[in-house]
């Protein structure tokens, strides 16, 4: 595959793409960064013969694997991975069809819709808009007048997509929740995520601490599933482990973040990635 | 299929959707309305058979459908089908990879990359959000200075998708465009949409003028090609007629509005629609 | 002055309006609605010798007033006393310049100063962004959790001001507050609102319920002395009796509705509007 | 005046700020620095004896004044001459009001008034939000089209005020505008702004260039004129010289950056403004 030419397509550049760039470049892979910000996007064929799509930005993202494949050029996720993964409500409908089990949910599209949705799960809720990533806007509702607060608000939000609310049950779980990371066909590694000082959340972005876990066989299998669900190559899966041993798929990323995985587990994610794509050129 | 039940699923009814609730009900079949502005969906199995997807937001059309398919309820059109027609670049993707016709395009992500999008295309160029009805913030570009306009305008709207931008060369039709509706296999037909005063967009809401277009084979074929290319069962195709006589595929509506084309060319869109839907029971 | 004309201007015409019309024309008014959503504003003489702005948004209020100040038309109120009590910082500021009690304020004008104003005035907090009818966004702020709620959401919008934080402490009033209304030197009616069902605000757009009260001398120096603070004409008091039986200034309002205050103390404000203005355009 | 302390409040720190700073200690003042971002505002007593509010945001900096004005300390410039040159409807307003010359200029407060307006002042015209610095959002329409196209994006924007426009003619300035600086009865400077490539605003910040000017009498006069208009003690005009010699005034700033016209001309600003603080405290 020497000669083989990976384009990594990001919009702001984090550690893991270098470490992927070095990853390929090592095994003989041309690689051609391409900053979404800066450059624009053709419907002609670019000269590389995969593309990793690395967008921090959702839309980016998207956006940015659909071009590729309107020109034949395969995408690492593809664009209906990326938007059935990025969107909640989304991933929720995927996940239910492939019988993979989650929190209790209500969709509510507008106020008084998401009023009954509300009804429906029952107090405490978590009310989520569709979109978003490092659990912003996700909202812990103890209370009606919480509720009637993050109602208001976004409803002074412009984007519409910010008046839907995705409200489930809120999931009393014991200070951590569980992401593993899929390639493919393999699980790379899972870590529990403790919530950090001052949020209820356990987003790495809002203090959740990152620690290696053990990776057993039904975390091996909901995530696989949840991976073929959404359609990714690449997925972070987010599991909740109830009070009684269970597990509850939460969301999913399709554009996953993995420096926390690589530093709790010692598992050389890029090497993986770099891998799975030789493997991809070969086909 | 006496006692099976149709869901019309909606947010702001329109007289569309009564002609197919009673066309609907003159075929034995049960009707269900959901608004989903008022009802919160749940992930449970709702007592439907099949779901008609008509919510004016796109957002609301594909959430709607993703709920219900999540439970094993065909939704009309899919979820898929509703994203990747109410997005633009999108679109154009599954338009290019199926081999169709449409105005060269240029993406650009960021200011920057508009800018060099801008360039590719030339001017005069037409500057398009990926999500928006109606010709909704659909700008031409005739010089720098209403592009820079426009950027400056749209990196102030809050909602990230409308700092994206879809460039495409300006199509210099001759004071129409033509519209197909497709459903299944069959183009139930095609109307011409002229422009009305004061505006160089054909959109019927910026005062388009509806008139009966004869259906030729070419027309039949993209019109069709373009329906599968989005994968939807249920859609208008929005086609440009070119100075040397050829097609461009500009748009596809996933939810698309047809009473235009029912007054303009005397087809009874809501029996067929009540037709296809009692067929896709019976399989 | 028979013979002289009043400009009424509004955005959203309500019954307060079509009273003061009648009542004005019933004084030999000649009487001109401009109606700015429709109308431009011209920084010509127009033909009026005195406006009352009756406008809504209290930006089209503040503007409407301003042109006419431009051209040396008298407005009540003045472009300064409505954007003073249009803004609940600025007043605040004249409250406190003039003397006037009102609740501990603090003003935070990003998240890290924010946090640190709810700091200083304690749980329970009411945050409220300077700008707002009806108590939309005034959120009532009981634990930590809450408070980062209301600061993510108020970040996603996008107006500026709405990242500006009002915090003052939260007055435990029996369930009601008191709203004087004063014209001039006089201060017409007092009367309670009542909160309604399901929201702790008092607005009646809330569901607060008006119910006439006592109007002692306390209640009345503290209203004209507040209407002066702003420089206002016509303005409406929002006012706490706390539980020691003292008074807290809370909000003003410079483009006041009045229907409530009517109905629950028989008092006819469209008359006594019209009459001072006939003893303004006689000065 | 040894022992007195200035308050200098800001947002984003700047080298004009660090320069005052210097001054102003170089006199024997103490200098405390208030950062608005961090700090949040009291309405007690600060052991301040003056504030200079130097945020470059407008809404901070009225706010910040009228925080300090609300407990007796002065501010510089007041919250009144903030909001009135940094609002360019009521800028208008006030040197209307003062009978100064501004470019002809209409207001539409909604999009039907909007188009009379244009229509009203004629093209090419200049449409501006009232509210925005550095040439934001300040549109040249030179026909019809980019008209709809800058209305149909300013209501996308969610904030109120941006659905505003202000309509002036286009003056066909030589290339270059003149911008006075004003510190009480004196005029510090005056300077042309050429346009810079590529925009037609000839705002420093979209690459005008600053170049020393000949400060003649009617300058003088009308930039002192134009400060008293709004109530400053320190703020920049802008001002159009016309084909024909005459003047017009443009824009006023209430936070005025000066860097620009330190290196085009000479002139200590940093001293001037440590030399004025000492005389207001010596009063």
């Amino acid at each position: 595959m020497a000669g083989q030419t990976l384009e990594i397509i990001y919009d702001v550049p984090r550690v893991e793409e270098k470490l992927i760039l070095k990853s390929a470049k090592m095994r003989g892979l041309s690689v051609r960064l391409t900053n979404v910000r800066q450059q624009h996007l053709l419907f002609d064929k670019p000269s590389v013969d995969i593309s990793l799509v690395r967008c921090i930005s959702m839309y980016n993202a998207a956006h940015s694997a659909a071009v590729r494949e309107g020109v034949g050029v395969r995408a690492i996720n593809s664009s209906e991975a990326i938007i059935y993964s990025g969107n909640k409500i989304l991933t929720v409908s995927r996940l239910k069809a492939a019988g993979l089990p989650t929190p209790r949910t209500a969709v509510g599209l507008d106020d008084e819709a998401a009023a009954k949705a509300l009804e429906n799960v029952g107090l405490p809720a978590v009310d989520k808009p569709p979109i978003g990533s490092w659990g912003r806007l996700v909202a812990l509702i103890k209370d009606e007048l919480t509720f009637k607060t993050v109602l208001e608000h976004r409803r002074m939000i412009s984007s519409t997509i910010m008046k839907t609310h995705l409200i489930q049950e809120y999931i009393d779980i014991p200070n951590r929740d569980v992401r593993t990371v899929v390639l493919g066909d393999e699980v790379l590694g899972a870590i529990y995520r403790y919530r950090g000082d001052g949020d209820w959340r356990t987003n790495v972005a809002r203090g959740g601490v990152p620690v290696t876990a053990f990776l057993n066989d039904e975390l091996r299998e909901i995530s696989i599933k949840t991976a073929r669900a959404v359609g990714g190559d690449l997925v972070s899966v987010d599991i909740f482990e109830t009070v009684d041993g269970s597990y509850l798929v939460n969301e999913v990323n399709g554009v996953p973040e993995f420096k926390g995985l690589m530093q709790a587990t010692g598992v050389d994610v890029p090497e993986k990635i770099a891998d799975y794509i030789l493997g991809q050129l070969r086909r």
